[in-house]
């Protein structure tokens, strides 16, 4: 007989630990980094900066954030057989491209087994580094042309724009990106962040455990929706059309792209950031429609507000991306680019009090079998 | 204030779903695949055999193995490009190899999205038979030979080894490497199996559920020991040496290789069979004395069993690797051929009943700070 267990479908009641690195509250729609809100950082730090507070734990000085912010652009290269291994996949989706690229690093990565502090750290900041310069390649070598050498003289988000769309961005638009990488960073207990802390807990390398953390965000279930709001602004076309377009929505039962979260019950407190970014490049680019059929779709949805469903993240990062001139496909990517260093964070804090995480799970099945021959099998 | 919430560390004591697939008892050492006994499975099935029961939840009839062997014979090659992929990055270990290519075969797959039962199982199919054409295919090539054909008259055990030695193996030796990959085929809520698990409930696609396994299994923690048991028996050299290293070991405080296990309180089910095996080849290939030694090692340890730490799985199938002239830094590997058609079990489980996974972080870092320009920091 099997003893009834009470079973945590989902985990979602459970806090397997503690951390210090991020908050998510998500009733009042506020989220931390390190103490500091989220809306601080976004308008005041930089990528660079809120970076260096997650991995060390304290906002740095000039030096410190100099020498952090050299180590981060002297990483920014990927090793030539890393070229190869992109341009010979170059046509599958850019998050397999982008997971099997950070795999393949591991090869070239010296101290890939050490999984002290340190080298988990040195490696971290690299391979943050790195992921940028390989979403951008993938996408150069995809469209037939050369991938381009890291500008070091861009900042973070400056040299990824400038990587993949063969142009220096000006300074506001470099600094709606970092904004937006700024937001994505980390976010508690998300699903990839927690398998990464998983793979980390076996004592696993960090190439291994961001692996992990790539393939798990891949999920539409997690990184998956900027794109489809972007889909959905192109398909209303027009502001006069979204109150017909919602309706249809209503009627069929479908959900509206952008809104509501696993978390949130309030308005995320990443989409304030993207949603003037997003107007203002609207107006810059000379497509205003985006933003205004977009601010409508949010108005009208107003009501369900009060329900917990609010404008999420993806609301208003689909059309920045959009406006920048970023194929659809690229969306998670960047989603996966701003959390790269956000893994790394939480597998040096899963290291540092490590513990394997094994959950059980509830056999349910038949007992007792016999093994029949095949032959008496019908 | 934070409210103070239960921990559950390492989410030992969390039931996070209900399984019909493996069981664990791990107080009386059983290991139930299905209902059936591994002891029945080890002794009478076959790898493809187990495999099928596994997969589709019931032992087949002759037909329905057949066509089941048939497609997993057909679906050992791997494309050209990822062999170019292995041969770039050959140096890396073994397992870092195995997990870009496996990440790689998702550029190759037409389904590679598709996630309903249907696909997932084909593709689930193939890959547990590309995984054991890698890494016998990186091992040629770090060797400096070509990867081999796989032999289509040879069963998934026999050919694995026929293309990693380049040598068809006689038929007590195919049968141990069967029951060997039967006996690793799956465990319960492993941590490997389970982060797969989180990836999928992301409904991401299989390849990237299998990388994220691939990626945990490695730790040290977790698919490590076998490597160090051989390590121990070469170091002792010779049965008289036994007691002596031992109580050296013991002195100083360090663990045997080998021994206690996560769950297992009793002997590892999973050990007797390859005992036996171990004890034939070694007489077989006239290295007596690495089953002597180990022997040894198992009778001078038995005053621990009564504590609870027994000779676990990886005890002797190091021996078995090494007696089959396998180097150390594969056995991981083999593993990991072995466990992956168990992913494709648990994804496939997962996914019938899905529920993204998100456990909580208790949150205990600071709380309000003030962002401070930089200039003010000292």
């Amino acid at each position: 007989m099997v003893e009834q267990v009470e079973l945590h479908r989902g985990l979602r009641d459970v806090f397997f630990d503690n951390t210090e690195s991020s908050n998510v509250i998500g009733d009042i729609g506020r989220l931390i980094y390190r103490g500091y809100d989220i809306h601080d950082l976004a308008e005041k730090s930089t990528f660079e900066e809120t970076v260096y507070l997650m991995m060390y734990g304290a906002l740095p000085t000039q030096k410190e954030l100099d020498g952090f912010d050299k180590a981060l652009r002297a990483s920014r290269a990927i090793p030539a057989e890393v070229l190869t291994i992109i341009a010979t996949i170059k046509d599958a989706h850019p998050m397999d491209v982008l997971r099997t690229a950070l795999s393949a690093l591991a090869a070239f990565e010296p101290e890939v087994d050490d999984v002290s502090h340190e080298a988990t750290l040195r490696k971290g900041i690299k391979i943050s580094a790195q992921a940028a310069t390989i979403v951008a390649a993938h996408h150069r070598i995809r469209i037939g042309e050369k991938p381009l050498d890291p500008d070091s003289s861009l900042n973070h988000a400056g040299n990824f724009l400038y990587m993949l769309l063969g142009e220096k961005p000006d300074d506001d638009t470099t600094e709606l990106m970092g904004k937006d990488l700024i937001v994505h960073l980390d976010h508690g207990s998300n699903a990839s962040s927690f398998a990464a802390r998983v793979t980390a807990s076996t004592l696993a390398d960090l190439h291994g455990a961001v692996v992990t953390g790539v393939s798990t965000l891949k999920g539409p279930l997690h990184g998956g929706a900027a794109e489809g709001v972007m889909k959905m602004a192109l398909e209303i076309g027009d502001d006069a059309n979204v109150e017909t377009y919602l309706a249809g929505k209503r009627e069929r039962g479908e959900k509206i792209m952008g809104f509501g979260h696993a978390v949130y019950r309030a308005e995320d407190p990443r989409a304030r950031h993207l949603r003037e970014g997003s107007r203002v490049l609207a107006e810059k680019k000379g497509e205003p429609q985006w933003f205004q059929i977009l601010s409508k779709v949010e108005e009208q949805m107003r009501p369900y507000a009060e329900r917990g469903i609010c404008v999420n993240v993806d609301f208003w990062s689909g059309s920045v991306y959009y406006l920048l001139g970023i194929p659809e496909d690229l969306f998670i990517s960047i989603f996966a680019i701003a959390r790269v260093p956000g893994y790394v964070v939480q597998i040096l804090e899963q290291q540092k009090a490590n513990i394997l995480l094994r959950p059980l799970l509830q056999y349910v099945g038949p007992h007792d079998l016999v093994y029949t021959p095949i032959e008496q099998r019908g």
